[in-house]
């Protein structure tokens, strides 16, 4: 081959990677092994961003949590019988250690897993239950994949990549033929973006069922180098990646996953980490659905007006659930708090306590409900002949809670002094 | 007919309410209505209880987010033409209402549903949204519902009953024909009790496909009028309720439910709220789904062992997920608490604030999360040389916490003097 000036020469071609064949043949090892993930209709979704309707692929739901099963068992039952042998590595502190390691278990393969030091022992003991041998080390995850690296080289182990590898890009594509069998109408598909594996297996798939359906990427504003890679068509890295969205905080794509982006996918957008929160309060309240910060990134697309699906049919792949409850239950209610279905006030009140029943009275009055109460530490911005409190209210929007608001503050003995919803934090 | 003094007497059988005919009749009415919802398998609660096989069965996801639409629709449909153009009434602040409603805005019948005064108002609109109109009556769900009652009697309106009405129970069956089409081996199902209208339609659907079908219902502790009823034949009222299972919050069956429940219904369990949080949590953790109390009844009695399964194939119906989500997160963070999964911890740190730092290595290599530290306030008992810190802790299990407790305590500087792992509260 002749040296070329031209970098997108030196990229192999989609179907050099990856084809829709390899996608069925995927689909058939992993007949028995995974769940065939429901399509859930959203009318509630549908109502809010002037869809035709909205389905959820619900691989919050499939074995371990997330999608990554599918790649991992894919690749791995490749292996050849003296690869199985020797066994597998992988790094990863999250969905893809455990897809590794029940992949592993399910084929008799030995599967080490390298995590960051940081790793919670709760991920940890997961990812042992599934049977991996489990490898801390390393200050962060890149220290953990050059650990991974040298395992793989010193002891013979296959690695197995979290999505840079033609056979996992294969076995994510089967999430897309599940899909356009539940719905084989679908205009639009939005599928988060963390390294390419998933939105590259999907988009293989849809290209092949119907080229004319619009397959659209979704990253976090803080972890944006898809739409750059397109735009420039290179890969972008980023230098710095910041997101709530931990499953999908990558810094670039990589040779094989910019090769299928950028042939078949249409566009990438971005959300904020303020829309995911929003999307996981509201997939947790309307779905009744627990979907990770990365998962609910393809509905904060659909919510935010990042992207226009009006009068479409649109499905949003909901690629993981493994959410630690507490940030979850967090990210939830700063959801909330976004959409002005819940906020906290600062009051003065010139009675303690005997004021508090007026309050909660007004509160119940309006149809709020306290979610908080407590005494707060008084600045010397207070009034020292009042007392400060913190309160916390639920209602079902910013004027209802506005409402409430007013009329506390109109309560004899009580200043309503600053609430978030008119704040700029 | 002759007078009796056997009280069993004037209860009618159950087929004189119910019979499986009339719940496959209920079925074609709901054909095109209510979603068949999934039963999901759960490998996790089958390993946690013994049994050989969990289906989750998720009315959750059914529209308007619990079963209830399924009974009212079948009620309402049936209707003469007279009473619908009148239009229904019914009085609830939780599913009943918004199943009413719906159905209303489905078969063009206007509905009024009374609700108590401290019925929040994101409920409120829930119900308007589906175009009913909302009557606020009352301080509590009994005024409610005999301020119902007189406007059915005062405007000739039809009252629709939340669970005694035969087309009630009828429609609420249909969730059992779906389940036995699903998995028609199961053994044993578990069904929250209320009013008895949800277990009562199963259990009939129940008998009917496999007389040798185990149908158990599972009240909470605070609530338990359901098995006092059986073991004495005659209906068990309570004098007081008090449970955080809101949807099951009842003081009684009545003689429609309880005709049914006495000769379908094989036993009756209670659970603790205490592990109606747990099971709201692993629901949330593992199934990924959001219950709300009287939704995750039937998984605490599966995870308690109050009811034994050993070897068996058991689904659990998880009747609803209208929960706030504010209540749901506190529900899960007690859930956790109670297995040891979260601590809340009080130290005593001699320097303030230079010992943070270890204290935050401490925690992070024993693989914990610490969640929250706050300066406490001190007390009469704290050492006024030492800074009193309120600490709340994840990790994998009560022995992992208190392993990185005891490494905090072994610090110099800082004393653990209290943690609520080992604390009776």
């Amino acid at each position: 081959m002749s040296p070329s000036s031209d970098v997108s020469d030196e990229i192999p071609t989609a179907d050099e990677v990856v084809t829709v064949e390899d996608v069925e043949a995927a689909r058939e090892r992993l007949a028995d092994v995974v769940h065939r993930t429901p399509l859930d209709g959203s009318t509630t979704f549908a109502e809010r961003s002037g869809a035709a309707a909205v389905g959820l692929k619900l691989e919050n739901v499939q074995r371990t949590g997330s999608f990554k099963i599918r790649g991992a068992y894919n690749a791995m039952a490749q292996l050849s019988a003296e690869a199985r042998e020797r066994g597998v590595v992988a790094a990863s502190a999250g969905n893809h250690a455990q897809g590794v390691a029940l992949a592993g278990g399910l084929l008799d393969i030995d599967a080490t897993i390298v995590v960051p030091e940081v790793t919670p022992a709760a991920k940890i003991d997961a990812t042992r239950g599934y049977g991996a041998e489990v490898v801390v080390e390393g200050g962060d995850y890149e220290r953990s994949y050059e650990h991974a690296l040298e395992l793989a080289d010193e002891e013979e182990l296959a690695f197995v990549h979290p999505f840079d590898d033609e056979h996992v890009i294969a076995g994510q594509g089967t999430v897309g033929l599940e899909l356009f069998e539940q719905d084989p109408d679908v205009d639009t598909v939005l599928v988060s973006i963390g390294g390419g594996g998933l939105i590259s297996g999907i988009a293989t798939a849809a290209k092949a069922h119907d080229p004319s359906i619009r397959v659209v990427g979704v990253q976090p504003e803080g972890a944006a180098h898809a739409k750059p890679s397109l735009v420039g068509d290179e890969i972008h890295v980023l230098s710095n990646v910041d997101t709530v969205a931990e499953g999908i905080a990558d810094a670039r794509l990589l040779e094989k996953t910019f090769a299928v982006v950028r042939e078949r996918v249409d566009d990438v957008v971005s959300v904020s980490d303020a829309d995911i929160a929003v999307a996981t309060a509201l997939l947790a309240e309307r779905a009744k659905t627990v979907a990770e910060a990365a998962g609910a990134a393809p509905v904060a697309a659909l919510l935010s007006g990042a992207v226009d699906v009006e009068g479409e049919r649109v499905a949003a792949v909901v690629s993981g659930g493994n959410a630690n409850l507490t940030d979850h239950a967090e990210l939830c209610r700063v959801g909330l708090e976004r959409i002005g279905r819940y906020a906290e006030a600062r009051l003065e009140l010139a009675r303690w306590p005997t004021v508090l029943g007026d309050v909660t009275d007004v509160v119940e009055e309006r149809g709020a409900e306290l979610d908080t109460l407590e005494r707060a530490r008084r600045t010397a911005a207070d009034d020292l002949n009042r007392t400060p409190v913190r309160v916390g209210v639920e209602g079902s929007g910013p004027d209802h809670l506005r409402d409430a608001l007013a009329a506390l503050d109109a309560l004899d003995g009580v200043s309503v002094v600053r609430n978030s919803l008119d704040t700029e934090t």
